[in-house]
């Protein structure tokens, strides 16, 4: 029955079943783990995205909400019985106001198309992550998106000044602020930014601009301990405030192994423990050369190879991004995405990869990250599938002890849900339970994500 | 019988009742309106200030939560029978960690303490705000304080890492995050910064500091139309992006009212309808100077002033600063604190100058702003206590035209509960309620506030 009414909201084109479910509908970026969907919906609008709520409220069905499926945590990977609700036809770019530098997207917008309608304007939207070819707006919100410039510009939610939402019930929560000051009662978009779609399904924002980069340095450096990589991000930090964009670390089993299958080869004659690819936005580059040789004088940095050309800049970068070719050559693949307060993650590096070794001996981890904003990423082969539960529980224990946490920018979704409590107080979760009780009583929004839900719909 | 409860918690000394109450507490800085209150209690510490909290919540008595009470909107200001609670001994600077640019703090803690705790660490908290002298953290995050620095830094909200809060049961809810990216489960320290006291008490934070200034010039520009305004707001922005840190607007009215008080005096020989004082930090002050010509050359600006000296900064600053002495010398003061999209600003003061004229004839506005962030300033003195009625629904409602916000920094309080729902929908509204309701059942957390709560408090 709710199949009819739902089809009949929609139209029969985008209410699908069994088999017209198309295959990249079935799971995630992380892959695997889906159940049997009962039915694909794909609404035009926010009109008919809300009556298709409401209905499923009122029989308690379950709902999962999908973007571009780029996640890393099965959050948008339909389970048993569940209905899945794509938002892709809310794809308008609805304006841009060039005086201010804002602009209003469905949620179903292509981040790409969002960058580029941007730029076409003369402005820029400034989160930018490896998905950007498939990736939504709204799915950016919902589970917070991070990304290389987030040490200069913000995650996700700070690009968001407003926010259209449905929430569980079918109503829909009009908060579409364009001011960057708005102190009237509680901020609503903040509860729904980053909750991966449990609290509400985001349909249309509001996002704030930047303007965009006037000029670009980039420089690959060496060091030798880790005391050296925090030196060097604070004294380049209070030299060039507001334009450092990048500050990308590779330790020595991430670089080499990178080095081996990037494009422009092995830089260095030799590799350090670390390696830095740093990014300036400035007009000129004498200010950043001159601390670069600074660093090199102080001993702070070892080497240093500064981009003479786009063709230089590519190469440097293709070291970083070979982290997905070098995770298509692993075995099994376990990709962690934690943070710790910056001065323990080079402890913490040098612990987990004895510990590993030790606990698993064949395992190869390579570790790298955004580390000015604490972010570590580790890319862990591993010779069976079953090291896999060896390798989370030493891992996010000893990010626990470091204060961390288990997700730095993926998010929960299911796949991380049973170690929120390595990072996150008893406190916190029951808060956490509370207001996805009052918000979503009947449990149809992503059930199960993030935090189990006491009434999981059908 | 609550009243010894709370003695026995806090100590003789920390709980006082009638004229032992000092009237510092009795008010906020708008004045006047406050009640006859039970008691005024100051607990040593979280604990101490949870166990208050837990006895009120049983007793069903209301509580007023206190910082530095220096709100505008009567929110601290206790109402009949409410129980004060001061957060002013929870002011211990625990630490500072120099490496990762953090700081721990009490709610407590005064501002400029705080400020001045982070400068001799080599960092900079990077709020400010001209109560900087006695407004506390807590009351900072509580209502998501602004100032000066938002266009550059943000908010209060975008300084907050992690907070420690006493919940409306006397939980205390420890989520101290250290990191910029922690994408474990809700971001619950969104709920408590800018709900001003009505979702928990905010005992502790870590805060997130920023590099000193490594240079700074400061200029007085006059302009001749508000599209000229945006045009030099967008120019600067794009030629030094994150230098420019204060963009502030002053109308005639209020710039020639400044010029005959402040302390510099008139810097220009004729005035014009728009000046804007702009500062920007850079090591250099070429590329500033640069722009600002070429503005002068393409006719956007029409005057200009650079300062050459500390005196000469403190002297255009004396301009922008003279609100204080203006205010002082009026008859009846109505200080509004307003935001729109920032193309709307210049038709929404002209409109409103108009029309505040025409209906209170004997009225003097004076327009100035943050004019980056979108938020307007209006000093409005009016011949009588009467008048205020009109001029309240004159201005909002032409703020709710133009898609503004009733309140841009100073929060909602008591005072401006009625005017929620121009810049809020019914939606939204219904959304903090429920919110409100599920977190504080018994309504002892600043009744009224806000929302009106159901069950408010005895």
């Amino acid at each position: 029955m709710i199949v009819d009414q739902l089809r009949a909201i929609v139209g029969e084109a985008h209410a699908l079943t069994g088999d017209a479910i198309e295959p990249r509908y079935l799971t995630d970026a992380a892959g695997g783990r889906s159940g049997k969907p009962a039915l694909l919906v794909r609404p035009a609008d926010t009109a008919q995205l809300a009556d298709v709520v409401a209905n499923c409220a009122r029989a308690g069905r379950a709902i999962a909400i999908q973007g571009g499926r780029t996640g890393m945590c099965h959050g948008a990977t339909p389970q048993d019985d569940e209905i899945i609700l794509s938002l892709e036809r809310l794809n308008r770019i609805e304006g841009i106001d060039a005086k201010a530098g804002t602009m209003i997207v469905g949620a179903g917008v292509i981040l790409q198309s969002a960058q580029e309608a941007a730029a076409e304007a003369g402005w820029r939207l400034a989160v930018d992550i490896g998905a950007r070819g498939s990736c939504t707006i709204g799915g950016m919100i919902a589970t917070n998106a991070g990304g290389h410039q987030v040490m200069r510009q913000g995650m996700m939610r700070d690009q968001v000044l407003g926010l259209e939402v449905v929430l569980a019930d079918g109503t829909v929560l009009s908060s579409m602020n364009q001011m960057l000051k708005n102190n009237a009662g509680y901020d609503l978009k903040h509860l729904f930014i980053g909750s991966e779609g449990t609290l509400g399904i985001v349909t249309r924002a509001v996002l704030r601009l930047r303007p965009p980069a006037i000029g670009r340095q980039t420089a690959l450096c060496g060091l030798l301990d880790y005391d050296a990589v925090i030196a060097m991000l604070n004294r380049v930090g209070r030299a060039l405030p507001g334009q450092v964009s990048a500050f990308e670390l590779m330790w020595r089993d991430f670089f080499e192994a990178a080095g081996a299958i990037a494009a422009g080869g092995m830089p260095f004659a030799v590799s350090y423990d670390y390696q830095i690819l740093i990014e300036v936005e400035a007009a000129d580059d004498a200010p950043f050369v001159g601390i670069l040789s600074e660093l090199l004088d102080a001993g702070i940095v070892a080497d240093a190879i500064i981009a003479q050309s786009d063709r230089e800049v590519a190469q440097l970068w293709s070291l970083r991004d070979a982290i997905g070719p070098l995770v298509g050559s692993m075995t099994i693949v376990e990709p962690f995405d934690v943070s710790a307060p910056i001065a323990r993650i080079g402890p913490l590096v040098t612990h987990l990869r004895a510990a590993l070794l030790d606990a698993i001996p064949r395992c190869r981890p390579y570790f790298f990250g955004h580390i000015a904003d604490g972010n570590l990423h580790l890319a862990l082969d591993l010779p069976t599938d079953a090291d896999r539960t060896v390798a989370e529980a030493l891992v996010y224990n000893a990010v626990r002890d470091a204060a961390g946490s288990v997700s730095a920018e993926h998010g929960i979704g299911l796949l991380k849900r049973g170690w929120l409590g390595h990072s996150r107080t008893v406190e916190e979760i029951a808060l956490m339970r509370t207001l996805r009780r009052t918000m979503d009583p009947a449990g149809v929004l992503n059930p199960g994500r993030v935090v189990e839900t006491l009434t999981p719909g059908r």
